[in-house]
């Protein structure tokens, strides 16, 4: 098998599934309740906690835990609404970001908020000048993603929260850094950004957890109410088997420059086995990450592809998972033709491939444009 | 050890552990990919719907997937509110829900509606009538739980939908059954309930799992923007190593007049041992289950006590979980005196406990009262 789908969702790693194991069969108390069996539950939240908040530069104390990263990016924006709604109405972000940071403010637009959305070039990118030329000082809430989930395209997350505090100095700034994370290093204190987005089951953690960093003294109105879970931010008896996951998953994020080496690699090797095919058309961004290539094989459909794929063991994903076959959004407001919209494909790496997979990936993308029937344009 | 604490949290089950091993390490895809991994992780998930349908008597179609209780309760009043708030702003609820049910209409109060909140009578019981006669038919929710969580106090579900019908025939009745599924049997469709929660790491399964039941033709407005899973009720990648556990949790509930059988006579071994004791006062409603036991010990606080029985491994809890050692709203709402509220424990069985265990309890809730320094009421 080649998986080769690793933004859509990974395999969970060795390490999360002992520790969940664990904590479902052993240390199993619920994390509120207050004998020694909570108190060790509570240790084990408390540990993947500090985990996560390593694994992103910032104090325990300021990760929440979520059910995933579209709860926390509904918390931050949604909730970060609710907090601003006095102050003014008005909102910045892009037009590639994932469908529950867009859902979030096309909810907010229907509240009566103003939203900009800046698009990104032809190439892909978003730089930070332009998200800061968005604001203005009436801006109370900007959201911009840090790896975008079709391309890879890459936004540097502090140069933006600084040209955007000079513009909109009281504005909430949030990133949804679901496809960095694990991947780049992340530096949330460090960066100064006022709440980031993170999720378990992209860096080889299960699904079902996700985290958000808020910065000290920023405040979001909690959206699930009850109990005082979470510093009363988010209620609910904490999803503790895929919260220590993550934890556990955290911790054996290898480092960074040894990943960014193995990438590197794949990415080269992907990007000479595609050049041997014809009508390739690449979508690489300045600037990409490199473990996120988009690609179009003109004349065939990228479901085709993808199923093609699938039955020789080998999988992609045409777009992202939660757009479920439908138009890419992040691929049309980079103004491409529809024929290389409805064509793309997305390979995107974890640290367990190999060149290997990819050159078998290469070779059925060779049988698969002798093979299929070529679609007119 | 002996754990007394089922109904904070549960063991999760070998059934459920293992089908989550597998879908962690195996078919680990994301039920939203188009590939063959994809759609293998959606059998897995349509598994789990239909087993946990099963188990309350619904169509797996009107079965949504949450993160757990908070968030099912939140979506049927906060989003069943947000569905009805054209029609009228009134609504009717008990004065002993659940945290997560109590907080919803709180806001709902903040937000403009009228709420009449039910007291149980001294007994701790809620009848169907009292409910209904709380309603008029401009009343457009309704939400009243199954079984107390603290006292084990029970309420009739399709005699309150009944009675509540030809009362308000235009409201929306939700219960929250998480403390009596898996151990009663829940016929959401033949009840004619319009919405109905469980959760599943009350019956062995994980934590971070739920499911909203939601009759044919009802309409909830989603509280987490996204993607398109759960029929757009609710986005986000869904929580498949838990889904995959409730379900399999769900399907290994055992005949519900076996667990019957075994939890009454636990209560009655429970109840013969507390008459041994002095100063002890029962909180035992009229038809209470027979799997939840709340009792004082007069002149001992609950949390010297559950320290006292944690010393020697037998874990049971004061009140509820989520309340983390805060005066139980449920006893204050009967009416008792304080100090029989400061001093409350809560017993709660699941099929794995034994009459050895309840002994046990009894022997050393003994030697607490011959130790520890009574306090002066």
């Amino acid at each position: 098998m080649a998986y080769l789908d690793n933004s859509a969702t990974t395999q969970v790693c060795e390490e999360a599934v002992q520790r969940m194991v664990r904590c479902m069969t052993e240390q199993y108390g619920n994390p509120s309740s207050l004998h020694s069996m909570g108190v060790a539950a509570e240790e084990e939240l408390n540990r993947a906690r500090g985990e996560v908040a390593a694994l992103i530069g910032a104090e325990p104390a300021q990760v929440f835990f979520t059910s995933g990263g579209t709860e926390a990016n509904n918390l931050a924006i949604l909730g970060g609404a609710a907090a601003k709604a006095r102050r003014s109405h008005k909102a910045v972000t892009t037009a590639y970001e994932h469908a529950s940071v867009a859902a979030c403010f096309d909810e907010l637009e229907q509240q009566g908020w103003q939203v900009t959305r800046v698009a990104p070039d032809a190439g892909g990118t978003i730089s930070p000048a332009q998200i800061a030329d968005a604001c203005d000082e009436d801006t109370s809430l900007v959201s911009v993603m840090m790896v975008n989930n079709e391309t890879g395209a890459y936004t540097d997350i502090a140069e933006t929260v600084r040209l955007v505090r000079a513009r909109a100095p009281q504005a909430l700034i949030h990133t949804d850094c679901v496809q960095a994370v694990g991947k780049l290093p992340i530096k949330a204190t460090r960066w100064g950004v006022d709440a980031l987005t993170v999720s378990s089951h992209k860096i080889h953690g299960p699904k079902g957890c996700g985290a958000l960093y808020i910065r000290k003294g920023v405040r979001i109105l909690p959206r699930q109410l009850g109990g005082e879970q979470e510093h009363r931010l988010r209620a609910g008896t904490e999803p503790l088997p895929a919260i220590v996951g993550f934890g556990a998953a955290a911790a054996a994020v290898p480092p960074f420059d040894e990943q960014q080496r193995q990438y590197t690699a794949l990415k080269r090797a992907l990007l000479a086995g595609l050049q041997e095919l014809p009508e390739v058309r690449l979508h690489l961004p300045e600037n990409g990450v490199p473990y996120i290539v988009n690609v179009s094989l003109m004349g065939f459909r990228s479901e085709t592809l993808l199923h093609f794929l699938a039955a020789r063991d080998i999988y992609v994903s045409g777009g992202s998972a939660c757009a479920r076959g439908k138009r890419s959004r992040v691929l049309t407001a980079m103004g491409l033709p529809e024929p290389e919209i409805d064509g793309a494909l997305r390979i995107s790496f974890s640290r367990h491939n190999t060149e290997d997979e990819v050159a078998r990936l290469c070779a059925a993308l060779g049988d698969a444009t002798a093979t299929l029937q070529r679609r007119k344009l």
